[in-house]
């Protein structure tokens, strides 16, 4: 099952350095990462009945509950990871990237806001693969770091089926002009988050002081 | 694991004539029946992070993540199942049952408001669980019947827990109370409800026509 996936075609490349900073509080990371799969199942279960009338595309069903098998299973782990080492599940979570992304969506224009829906789930679960490669190879909590790895070879191919239901519902011409946008947006998006103990947080700015 | 679980608390139990009628369109009911797994994940994983202030009680994320990732699972089964038998899931779906049952939560009571939340997971988990003992038992395709049998004995656990977390929010007394009352009225809300291919069906009338 670990077989290495295709490059990533995400157009900004998080530095190594963003490790050290997220990992400066784990529990917070722990449960960031929770919230992002609770959202990411819930997604993926709202998307399940939203397909474009009549029918949905070939592979519809398949796809949006396998995606919310896998996450609603990924998110059990971490929880259960972040309750055994003392923390809770916050109440209220934020993700400003994920907010600046869906104000993207082009709304209230049918095929075209759902093919945006599934680019933006198809960019965080790109990022959050990023992020899980470069925590399963620098954590240096040997726990963490091998749930990391176990997780960055499932979501690998999240972010293609979420393209390959979209590459369904328009023409290639139009998808793979509004994915290159989107590329664009997301990277210009990540770069400008404050760096912290999140999965899509910043990075730390260059020559910053190291705890 | 498929230990005989204590028996349901139910205070309407479903004629085995439903098995026959709800059987009539096995496509049908296994649209209404991934629609349900569906709402059920989704339930689990609003609950996750609606406890009351300020913390939540004790094996809170075990439990709500736990239901959350079973059905997810269960869900992907069941829709599997439908579309290699060529149905497709449907777009639109209506559960009166759980509806009537929703009407009952006494809104903006705080935790009296969680507690009937609880309750009603509760229920509408149990009558499941009954539906899935008579279909493993009753229905006459095998593939069907392995997939009710494996369902009831994973889902048996499920109306407990949600019990469990209702009775650490309140006191013992009370969350009898209520849950008497609640029982009462899931037990006419489901005997008032039309017969049919859908899981929460009515059974049909006594001495009906058999087709």
């Amino acid at each position: 099952m670990a077989t290495l996936p295709e490059p990533l075609p995400l157009r900004y490349s998080t530095p190594e350095e963003w490790v050290e900073a997220a990992m400066q509080d784990p529990l917070a990371l722990l449960d960031d990462h929770a919230h992002l799969e609770r959202k990411a199942a819930s997604n993926a279960l709202e998307l399940l009945s939203r397909w474009p009338d009549p029918d949905p595309p070939e592979g519809w069903e398949a796809v949006m509950t396998g995606v919310a098998r896998d996450e609603a299973e990924h998110l059990a782990i971490v929880t259960r990871l972040l309750t055994r080492r003392g923390g809770r599940l916050s109440k209220h979570h934020k993700n400003p990237d994920a907010a600046a992304l869906r104000a993207l969506v082009r709304k209230g224009r049918g095929t075209e806001e759902l093919v945006d829906r599934l680019m933006i789930s198809a960019l965080i679960e790109a990022r959050s693969c990023e992020r899980f490669e470069l925590l399963g190879r620098l954590c240096p909590d040997p726990r963490l770091a091998k749930l990391y790895r176990a997780l960055w070879a499932s979501e690998a191919g999240h972010y293609r089926v979420f393209l390959r239901m979209a590459r369904r519902l328009l023409s290639r011409r139009r998808v793979e002009a509004r994915w290159s946008e989107l590329l664009d947006e997301e990277a210009r998006i990540i770069a400008a988050q404050p760096p912290g103990p999140r999965m899509h947080s910043g990075a730390p700015p260059v020559g910053s002081p190291r705890s």
